[in-house]
C-alpha cells in the first residue's frame, strides 16, 4: 500500500496526506461520526486542494483498487462520511477546496467549491445583498458539498426547497477520475438526463462533488415570527392551509411542537420562557418573510391570526415585537433536541408523511407506542410545512436510559417505520441513508426502485470504489 | 410479428391496437410529429388503459425485441415522440390513462395519470380553489406525462420552476416491464438516488411515466400585467433585478421582446395594437401575482415602475387596467411566432444563457449573423427571467424562404450554438433533445456527462427498447 500513499503525497503534498504511520497524528476528526455512533479506521486522510488533484487522487486509488470515502464537514447524522474499520479506505476531505469562485448578481447565482462552510456562504452573500436560504443546525461546520451530497433540508425548505432545489450546476469527479464540468448557471437546460439531481443526495456513492452553482435570492425586507397555540394537530394543518393562502410564498417557516416537547424545554431551560404551551396540546411557530417592509409583514400576520382564531384553529397567539424576540422563539424550537438529551436517552426518527395524514399518523402511532411501552413519552415536533416530523421516543420517567435503548430501540424503529410505510411516508426525510439506514431500504423502499439504484451504482462505479456500503448495503442481494 | 400484435390485442383489447393491416386506419396522428418535420411508420399503436397493462405491453414487446415509443399528446418540438420509418416500432399512447386519481387539499398535491391533458388539470384544480402553474402554448393538447418526460417549461418557470420542480412522485414502468410505485406526496424524502429527476426529462428513453404526484399552490388573489419600454437589453436585466427585489416571489412573468419581433406582430396583426415599441429597442412584459388583492398588486407594480424610471432602466410603461387588457398584452407576446410564420420561413433556436451574459450574447451574435448574412433579420424574444431566449433568424426581406433555409440553416445553427457554448449556455432550454438534436450532443455536451448518460441508459435499458435514437443518437460511439 505504501506505493499508493507515496503517489497521494506526490499529488497533494506530504502535509495533506495523513496516516496512522505517525503515531502522533490523531485522525479521529475524520474517522469518528458526528453523533459518535461509529468509529472507523482510515488508511489515509487526503486533502487535495483542487479539482484536478481530486481527479488524480481518484485515479490513483482506482488503480490500487482502494475505496474512497468523500467527506465535507463530517456533520452527517447517518454514518455516511466516515470510513469502515478495515483500515483500507482513503478519506477524501474536500475541506481545502473552499473558494467562492464567482458571485453573479444579475444571474442570482454563486459558484462555490465543495469545502465552503455553509455559514460562511450565507454571510458572504448577505454582505453582497443576497440571501442564500439553506439553513440548518450544523451550518457553522457543514460544507456545501456535504449539503448537496446528502440533499440537506433545514428550516427554510417550505419556501425555498431542499439543497437540490437551490442547485443549478455541479462539477463532479467520477469513479473513473474524470471531471464532469457541469457548472451551469442556467434555470432551463433540457439537454439530456439530469445528472445533477442524480449526484445530489447520492451521498458520495456515484461521484465526488467538487463545486456547485447555487441560486441566490434577494434579501427579504422584513422577517417576522409568530407563535400560536392550536387545539389539535388537525387545527395545525388547517392553520398551515390558511397561511399558504394568505401569505403565499411569504410563508417561510411553519414548525409544530407538542406540549410534552415544550414542557421539556421549559423544564431544562426555564430562562427560555416558553409561551402559551401550558393549556394547549400543540404550538406552532410561523415565519413570514416580506419583500416590502415590517409594517406590511405585521399587518399580514395579524390578519392571518385573526382569521385563524375566527376559524377556530388558533386559540391564542403572539407576534414577536423585534428580532430578539423572534430569535428567542426560534431558540425554543431549536432547544427541544437539547432538552431531550438533558432528560435522558431517546430514540430519534426523521420521518416525513403527507401533511394531510399527519394528524392520523401521530394519533395512531402515539397510541400504539403507549400500548407497547407503558409510560413512554413522545417528543413530537418538526417542520410541519414540509410534512417532516422529528418523531422521538423518550424513555419513561425515571427509566434506566441505556437499558431502555437496549430493550426497545430496534423494536421501536420497526414499529415507527412500519407505521410510516402504512401512511405512505419516508423513513428518512432529510438526514439521508448513510450506513445507518442502508440495511433498512430493502424493507421500506420500492423493490423496483432499489433495483434501479443498484443498476445505476453498478453502471457509474462498477468496482464499488466510492463510499461502499453507504446508501446501498454491501450484503443485500443484487 | 403477428404473434406480438395478437398478444397486444389480448392485453389492451382489439379496439386499442391499431395497425396498418386495416388500410382504412389512419395512423398519421401518432406517426407525424407536431412541426411536421418527420413522418414515421409504426408497427402498431397501442393504447393501454392501466398501469398493469402498460407493464404487460412492455414485457410482451421486450420478449419480441420490439422497441417502444411512448407518446402523450404528441406536441413535442424535437421529434421525440414519433416512431422511425422502419415499421417495426410500437407507439405506446398513454392517452387513455387520463384519470385524476386524487386531489389532496391539505397536502397541496394531486395524483394524476400520464394521459391527463394539461389544460384539463389546470381547470380541475382551479375549480377546487388551487393553482397548477405549469402553462405553455400546447396546453390544450399536451399531457402531463409528456410534460414530465420532456421537463416542459413555459411562462411560469420564473416563479414555479420547470415541470420537474412541480413533481413530487412518479409511477413508472421500466424497460423490463416492472412497475416502480413512487407516487409519494412528500416534500422531503432522502432514501436513496433521485430516480424521479432521472426519469423526468429523459424523454421516455429510461422508463414510461404512467402517473405522477404534482404540487398545487393557492390561487393568487390578483394577477396584474405590465408592459415597459426599456432602452437596452442591459436595462432589461437591471429591471429584472429590481423586480426580483421589490416583488419577491410575486414576480411570475418577465418576457423580453425585441423591436423587430414586435414590428412583425404589429405588421401582421395590427388589431393587437402593440404598445410603446416604436421608439425603443426592447419591451418587457411583467406579471405580478399577489396573495392579497388587486389594489396591493397595483401599488406594488407602480412603485416598481417608478423606481425603474428613476434608475433609467424603463423609459415608459403601462399597467393593464383589467383582465382583458392583460390578456391582450400576453396575446401580443404569444403572437410573435405566428407573425414570424406569416412573414416567411425562419430558423428557430430555444436557448438559455446566464441572465447576466445575455446582453453581450445578443449583441455579439446579432453582429456575427449580420456580417455573415447580409440583410438577415433577428427575431429576439423570450423568457428573460429564466435566461431563456427564442433566438430566431428570419430570412432577409423578400428572400426566397426555402432557398434561404437550404443555404443557411445548418450553418446558422452551428454559428448560434457555438456562440451559446462560448457563453456557457444550453442549446435546448425547454424543448428537449428528441431525435432532432441528438446528434448535436457530442459537440455541445460535456463528454464525461455524455458518457454517464450512455452508461445509465445501458444499465436501465440494456436492449435499447425504450425510444431508441432519441436523446442519445444511435450512431454515436459508445
Amino acid at each position: 500500500m505504501s506505493a499508493l500513499i507515496e503517489r497521494l503525497r506526490a499529488i497533494c503534498g506530504p502535509a495533506h496526506v495523513l496516516t496512522h504511520d505517525d503515531p502522533a497524528t490523531d485522525l479521529s476528526a475524520w474517522e469518528q461520526d458526528w453523533r459518535k455512533r461509529s468509529r472507523g479506521r482510515a488508511l489515509a486522510v487526503v486533502r487535495p486542494g483542487s479539482t484536478a488533484k481530486v481527479a488524480d487522487v481518484v485515479k490513483s486509488c482506482a488503480a490500487h483498487g482502494t475505496s474512497i470515502v468523500p467527506q465535507g464537514g463530517n456533520t452527517g447524522l447517518v454514518v455516511g462520511s466516515v470510513p469502515d474499520d478495515s483500515g483500507t479506505q482513503v478519506v477524501l476531505s474536500l475541506a481545502r477546496m473552499n473558494a467562492v469562485r464567482a458571485i453573479d448578481p444579475d444571474n442570482l447565482t454563486m459558484t462555490v467549491e465543495a469545502g465552503c462552510i455553509l455559514q460562511n456562504l450565507q454571510e458572504t452573500v448577505e454582505k453582497a445583498g443576497f440571501l442564500f436560504p439553506l439553513s440548518l443546525a450544523a451550518e457553522g461546520s457543514c460544507t456545501i458539498g456535504g449539503n448537496l451530497g446528502t440533499n440537506a433540508g433545514g428550516t427554510q425548505v417550505l419556501r425555498y426547497g431542499n439543497a437540490r432545489d437551490l442547485c443549478l450546476g455541479l462539477e463532479v469527479v467520477t469513479a473513473q477520475g474524470e471531471v464532469w464540468h457541469g457548472l451551469t448557471g442556467l434555470r432551463k437546460d433540457n439537454t439530456g438526463y439530469d445528472l445533477r439531481h442524480l449526484m445530489i443526495g447520492s451521498e458520495g456513492t456515484l461521484g465526488i462533488i467538487t463545486a456547485a452553482t447555487m441560486k441566490l435570492y434577494p434579501l427579504p425586507a422584513a422577517t417576522l415570527t409568530a407563535w400560536a397555540a392550536v387545539p389539535s394537530m388537525q387545527a395545525a394543518v388547517q392553520l398551515l392551509g390558511l397561511a399558504h393562502t394568505r401569505l403565499g410564498p411569504g410563508l417561510t417557516g411553519f414548525e409544530v411542537m407538542g406540549q410534552f416537547a415544550l414542557s421539556l424545554a421549559d423544564k431544562h431551560y426555564p430562562q427560555l420562557r416558553v409561551p402559551l404551551f401550558k393549556e394547549t396540546p400543540w404550538c406552532v411557530l410561523l415565519e413570514n418573510s416580506d419583500s416590502e417592509n415590517e409594517a406590511h409583514a405585521r399587518q399580514q400576520f395579524e390578519a392571518l391570526l385573526e382569521a385563524a382564531m375566527e376559524a377556530g384553529c388558533v386559540t391564542d397567539a403572539v407576534v414577536a415585537e423585534n428580532i430578539a424576540q423572534a430569535r428567542g422563539l426560534w431558540h425554543i424550537r431549536e432547544s427541544i433536541p437539547l432538552a431531550q438529551a438533558e432528560e435522558g436517552l431517546n430514540i430519534k426518527h426523521d420521518i416525513s408523511i403527507p401533511v394531510s395524514r399527519i394528524p392520523a399518523f401521530v394519533a395512531e402511532t402515539d397510541a400504539l407506542l403507549q400500548r407497547e411501552i407503558p409510560g413512554v413519552r413522545l417528543v413530537d415536533f418538526g417542520h410541519l410545512g414540509d410534512g417532516n416530523l422529528h418523531y422521538n421516543v423518550q424513555a419513561p420517567e425515571g427509566a434506566d436510559g441505556p437499558a431502555f435503548l437496549r430493550e426497545w430501540e430496534a423494536r421501536v424503529n420497526t414499529l415507527v417505520f412500519d407505521q410510516v410505510a402504512r401512511f405512505d411516508g419516508s423513513i428518512s426525510a432529510e438526514h439521508g441513508v448513510g450506513e445507518l439506514k442502508a440495511h433498512k431500504l430493502p424493507r421500506y423502499k420500492d423493490a423496483t426502485a432499489l433495483a434501479m439504484m443498484r443498476a445505476i451504482k453498478q453502471a457509474l462505479d462498477p468496482h464499488n470504489l466510492l463510499n461502499p456500503g453507504k446508501v446501498l448495503a454491501a450484503s443485500a442481494p443484487s
